[in-house]
């Protein structure tokens, strides 16, 4: 019989079906990738884009030139803009502000016919110390809640160019999946005097079927009330709220483990579309006379989700996901990859 | 400058862009329809389907023959399965349950190539009435909690068959998104002694910019802060938190409003995908000797939700979505067509 398993963080259910679906079965035939041979992001047009506000560049280049590794600039068309106060009325019933923030884009190498998984290990630690860089950067912004660092890869997934580009996000409000996160947790937090993450790291280690790969410092495995089929976390063993505290040693570790779990997708399937996303704990707001933080009862992590089915009526009504292969099963293919 | 927007009823987020973008500007080129010559679904083939648990139909004639106007079967791959106990139980730290439901298929009309707006409104009351029909029977089980009924139309809206039909669901337990729905409206209800939808109704009706049609018993209009561009919602004028409950009279009134609405969408769309789904409170429990109902201050509305465009990383990581049509242009292009 099919089973209903309940998130412990979010408290949605979701049904795993009995007869579970082989990564073959999922009809990607729409991602073929597209190659654009002209693109602005490649190495050798940055005049063609928004002057640079980050890079990690060869000793002695200069910015907005040749030479970089990894690069972050302003979106030329964002969503949040940088000027402006937060404005926040009411109208009516209901309430507004002004569309502040921050809207950038990080291109993770000059190549444009190279994926992250393939860009070698030096080049991965380059794009994580400079996620970590804009977060850092972003929130001294006091107008700013909220920093979400996220990736679309595959057309069904988002993709709006074949070069491979992370972006950054910041937001005057903490955005709602992040703020329910961190009220379960501290719901738990409450009840339990423990972190609830702290608590899935060990439950995932003791049990170790949905475990896909373990280093050091983090594990990658599949929630056991995943929305998506072959959903895929990686969390540090260690708690810590913020991506922010991540050291030398951890962000090489993340390097590692991010690839691998890049690898093992592509591996499984043809051309996968997914997202991936960091929740770390929002910004520091200023309390009166001293820095107050949300979150200390979060714990961060990276969400990997594969986009191999269109969602239906049914869980845009609902909030109710059906998987189609179970998270035991997801986390065997992958753990054989 | 763009506009961030509250949702009154759920507290998220959205972004709307002040530059707006007009119908013909969304790329929906992958949701050409197809239509199948082999359809189990058609008139004749009653016997290729589950056997009928309710159908209206022509006097005089049988079950699972022709004559019929719509018809409901069960699925014969059902997610939630009508057989057995609820099973709850604990997993380490996790909990489950057995998937106990029901899931059905409803034929909205014995003709494969019509679409609902097409089938004239005698047809569209018949839907309408085994919709209500089906829900009466289902929440007499007690050990259903709730019952979704919704509709995939077009590819990526997760259709599945070219064959007019809607689904049914029902759960054990009450789905996430109806939770959060109830769960707001009993707050704003604790806190101003006034029903949240009768007050959106009220609010939209002293500002007229987002509303599309009014009928004497319904208004559709575009919510405030939607979830995606061109997004409808069709609302009684008169509170009742359960759909079940509705007249004859106003059955009639709402399959007027929802075939104007779906002849509009497709007017100002070629092929929308679009889905749309009955928010109406949950069933009736029983606890100790009385029947206990949940959502006296719930108002039931159905939403239509068009699939424009692809969820990126952003709003699956964020919970955050952006406008690229204002739900007033929206209404405006809906209202013109």
């Amino acid at each position: 019989m099919h089973e209903l398993r309940k998130d412990i963080l979010l408290g949605r259910w979701v049904a795993v079906l009995s007869e579970t679906k082989a990564p073959s079965e999922y009809d990607l035939s729409s991602n073929k990738r597209k190659t654009e041979s002209n693109c602005v992001f490649c190495s050798g047009r940055e005049n063609e884009t928004p002057s640079e506000i980050a890079s990690i560049r060869k000793p002695g280049t200069l910015p907005n030139t040749p030479g970089w590794w990894v690069r972050a600039f302003p979106s030329s068309n964002p969503v949040f803009q940088v000027e402006g106060d937060l404005g926040r009325r009411g109208l009516g019933i209901y309430d507004k502000m002004n569309s502040v923030g921050a809207n950038e884009i990080l291109i993770e190498s000059p190549e444009h016919n190279t994926r992250p998984e393939d860009m070698g290990l030096e080049q991965m630690v380059r794009v994580i110390n400079l996620y970590r860089d804009r977060l850092v950067d972003l929130e001294k912004d006091s107008r700013l809640r909220y920093v979400l660092i996220y990736k679309n890869s595959g057309k069904d997934a988002g993709e709006t160019s074949s070069h491979p580009v992370s972006y950054i996000m910041a937001t005057p409000v903490i955005p709602k999946k992040v703020k329910d996160e961190l009220d379960s947790a501290k719901e738990y937090y409450n009840y339990k005097e423990r972190c609830i993450f702290c608590d899935i790291v060990s439950e995932e280690l003791r049990v170790g079927e949905r475990i896909i790969l373990e280093t050091k410092h983090f594990i990658a495995f599949c929630p056991y009330a995943a929305k998506f089929p072959f959903e895929s976390w990686i969390i540090p063993k260690k708690h810590n709220c913020a991506f922010q505290e991540i050291t030398r040693e951890e962000i090489e570790d993340m390097g590692l483990i991010l690839m691998s779990m890049l690898k093992k997708l592509r591996q499984i399937f043809i051309e996968p579309p997914f997202n991936y996303f960091l929740h770390t704990s929002p910004n520091m707001v200023p309390r009166k006379n001293h820095w107050h933080t949300l979150g200390e009862d979060f714990h961060w992590h990276l969400e990997i989700i594969p986009r191999l089915r269109r969602m239906s009526g049914f869980e845009w009504g609902s909030g109710f996901y059906i998987l189609e292969t179970s998270p035991e099963n997801a986390a065997k293919y992958l753990r054989e990859a």
